[in-house]
């Protein structure tokens, strides 16, 4: 078979497999935003039979043809031309698929889709022992995973793997041993320091349905086109890239605090942009039409949520128009003491509400935790204790009860184990692009306190949206930067904010 | 192969296939009811994968070797026993699809997709002209659909039995020549009519959250269940059966008239009662647990919208509450007028918004003109004239542009000929399934006058729901009421309740 042909017949049939996934996709979100109760046992069915197709098509023993026919062709002369990275991409895939047998597939699909409902109730409930038998069945399944795709360092290894191409587990426990201790300086620093920003201010009445206008402001102003998407309330915040013209994002409004929605939007509307950036005219369904890698795409939502929105440049444009629509809440605060307040440090229980300073040791904790699941070391059933003793060590705080401890997140309920780290890497990635962006765009900070956030969309686009998965994420980093990954971009901008607002 | 094998595997099959088009029908709710507009051209490639895949397996020469393997088996000893119900219908199934050549199918598909949105312009400028060169291709492409299903009597004959099956044009067409001269005499006499209702009562201004709040109540006491469905807002009320615990129906408030969204919920959830009675939780996915006919299905809508939701009984008990949640709108008006608002007659030029006794005239006029265009007898060019001619004499008025004429609706657009007939043959279910429900529940009336609606549904679920497709529409008929489908029920209601309101 010619190269071309068998190229063509492989990207045919790779766009075939994302639209079927696409189809997942969107019943996935109309899981978690209007599905009534009722209907979770047959969506798990429906779940099962798309992935266990798409991962029937995936394996076809036809797709390892026209690979084979593939290999060392012409075509893939140019490593980073578009027909290489395709293909370099799909193999992986395929022989991570190959390597799955259908059953386990199916049954992961069929009980992670029940599992979210159980998780939402114990939830609800704080009961965490309504949890455990699912956690357990997850951790044996995704360690059945680990043990049928192989590794070479440790189990997690497969895991990580499938979120992070290419990153290992030993790597990024590197990574995170050189940040640990930063970050215990810098939040003490933090716990002692001279001045204390107001968090009171931020915790005032802020009416949902304002919350949501303003949300909405910021997002369009970001480029989210509520043309070619939405925006609706679940309980945990995300954004789906359904298909091209359809990328939707969700958040949750607290109507005593403003952080929460709106930086909230700012995270997913970055995911959603980048989905909106990605060549998806030309390249849908194929990987150079899809993100690099979850790390990669959180970078992007951190971006926007961090360096832009929790910064003053922004707050110089949006704050007065803040004030104009939460009229009571605002009035007798000023920008600083605004500024201040949104970035108000201090020891959490909540993941997605942490500050910037204590995030990652969020992250940490979950990654070691993991890690020891799938190694063996740790029994599912320990998981609450072990989660209140480290978080008491890491973060200085009492868990009063689970559903604000070991069951606040929906990670482990969907299977998502191997998870939890990209969104640190995705922080350390949005620490040094937008360093980048700083050098290169001259006058950033100028465009953002006018409210222009073009100029930082369009470089983003540029340099990373329209690539796809073109580059692996270490090489992206290194082609944008000029760098390969550091924890130091991160470590000094953090010390450089908190210490201007804390004054140390 | 022994039967029994042959028989599950074929259940298997079956039940695949229709867990894949209900993955279709969710996207189909969500394309019109949360869509974003970027996202159709998507979901139109997402829409066209799932239909090619169904069509597929249902076509696949191993289901035709699992039904001839069947053939005259002991598991068929019993006619209406599951196995032989479930295996009459599932080979009617893919026989009608085998006989269809793929080409005719994916022209068909493309012709109605484009023919839709030409439609659509058509009916915005009431430009017929551009819409007769795509009505004569639909009509060529469905003569050509009922010469490869083929049929004994003459060529609508095949294509009805996609929508009714087992019901020919010959008795249809008698039952109709039977119910014309009734309903052409009934609506002279309410012409003529010494007392006439005031319809204004019910076109004065009545909030759309306060119409939705009522509609839901309402819902919910007929036993609509909202964990196990939802009511949404669209341009085009529909109900849709995603799979067991999830029915959806949807509407559309006109704050200027309580009866369209009030009356439109009641007939989609009278449809969704229908669905939620179906017995699912064993016959998910094969005939036994899905509707017997269209008709059939319609006869659950209009039961509850007309013979329960336009009865005096109904009212006694929901009237006093209507006037609490309208307090302004119905403050001075009487239960007897009110009851005479909802059920105003007037010959008028949509068929949605006619009332019960004029409606019936619509699909005769359709049935009639849609039988002579497949016959040959009559030119698609000759539509216009042809329709404006019978609307003259079938309901006395003349129609003013084709956007309220030939226009008005989407089934020929979307090649749905020989749909219209069950929409009459609905109304004449309804009004002999609910003389028998009268009959067998002796207190109906004091029931319904007291909100209760359990006894009437519970004798639907029992009579009618229960049996999904085990009994062709017209055994099903015979079996519940002791008797054939006449037009004798359907006359003599309307003449005792218009007569009772207009005093003749």
């Amino acid at each position: 078979m010619a190269p071309l042909d068998a190229y063509r017949e492989l990207v045919e049939r790779t766009r075939k497999i994302a639209t079927l996934q696409s189809c997942a996709e969107l019943l996935g979100w109309e899981e978690r935003t209007t599905m009534p109760r009722g209907g979770a046992g047959h969506r798990a069915a429906q779940l099962g039979l798309l992935a266990g197709l798409a991962h029937q098509w995936l394996v076809d023993p036809r797709m390892g043809s026209l690979l084979a026919a593939l290999e060392d062709s012409p075509l893939t002369a140019d490593p980073a031309g578009v027909e290489a990275a395709n293909l370099r991409e799909i193999r992986r895939r395929h022989q991570r698929a190959t390597r799955l047998p259908q059953a386990l597939v199916e049954e992961i699909a069929q009980t992670t889709s029940l599992a979210q409902g159980e998780w939402q109730e114990a939830r609800r409930r704080a009961e965490v022992k309504r949890f455990l038998p699912w956690l357990e069945k997850i951790v044996g399944l995704v360690r059945r995973v680990a043990g049928h795709i192989g590794y070479d360092g440790e189990p997690y290894d497969a895991l990580l793997d499938e979120y992070e191409p290419g990153a290992t587990t030993a790597e990024v426990a590197r990574i995170f041993d050189a940040l640990r201790p930063e970050l215990v300086a810098l939040n003490r620093k933090i716990a002692s320091a001279p001045r204390k920003p107001d968090a009171a201010i931020v915790q005032r009445a802020f009416d949902p349905e304002r919350q949501k206008i303003f949300g909405e402001m910021v997002a369009a102003a970001m480029g989210f086109d509520f043309a070619r998407g939405r925006l609706d309330v679940t309980t945990h915040p995300f954004c789906a890239g359904i298909g091209p013209g359809d990328t939707r994002i969700t958040t949750r409004y607290n109507p005593r605090r403003l952080n929460d929605a709106l930086f909230g939007i700012m995270h997913e509307a970055g995911h959603a942009l980048y989905e909106m950036g990605l060549d998806k005219a030309t390249h849908f369904g194929t990987p150079l039409g899809e993100a690099a890698s979850l790390g990669i795409h959180e970078s992007q939502s951190r971006l926007w949520e961090n360096q832009v929105g929790r910064s003053r440049a922004f707050w110089a444009y949006f704050y007065p128009q803040a004030q104009r629509i939460f009229r009571e809440a605002l009035a007798d605060v000023s920008l600083e003491d605004f500024y201040g307040a949104v970035n108000h440090s201090a020891p959490s229980l909540i993941r997605v509400e942490a500050d910037e300073a204590t995030y990652n040791l969020h992250i940490m904790l979950r990654f070691e935790l993991e890690r020891a699941l799938v190694k063996g070391d740790l029994a599912p059933a320990d998981i609450p204790e072990e989660w209140n003793r480290r978080f008491r060590d890491y973060l200085g705080i009492e868990v009063p009860d689970d559903a604000r401890g070991c069951l606040q997140d929906i990670h482990w309920s969907s299977g998502g184990i191997g998870y939890f780290p990209t969104y640190t890497l995705g922080n350390l990635y949005a620490a040094q692009f937008f360093d980048q962006a700083r050098r290169d765009l001259l006058d950033l900070d100028r465009e953002l306190e006018q409210g222009r956030m073009s100029g930082l969309r369009e470089w983003l686009r540029e340099k990373i949206h329209r690539h796809g998965s073109r580059y692996p994420a270490g090489e992206l980093v290194r082609r944008v930067t000029g760098a390969p990954l550091s924890p130091q971009p991160l470590v000094s901008y953090l010390n450089r904010k908190f210490g201007g607002i804390y004054g140390f």
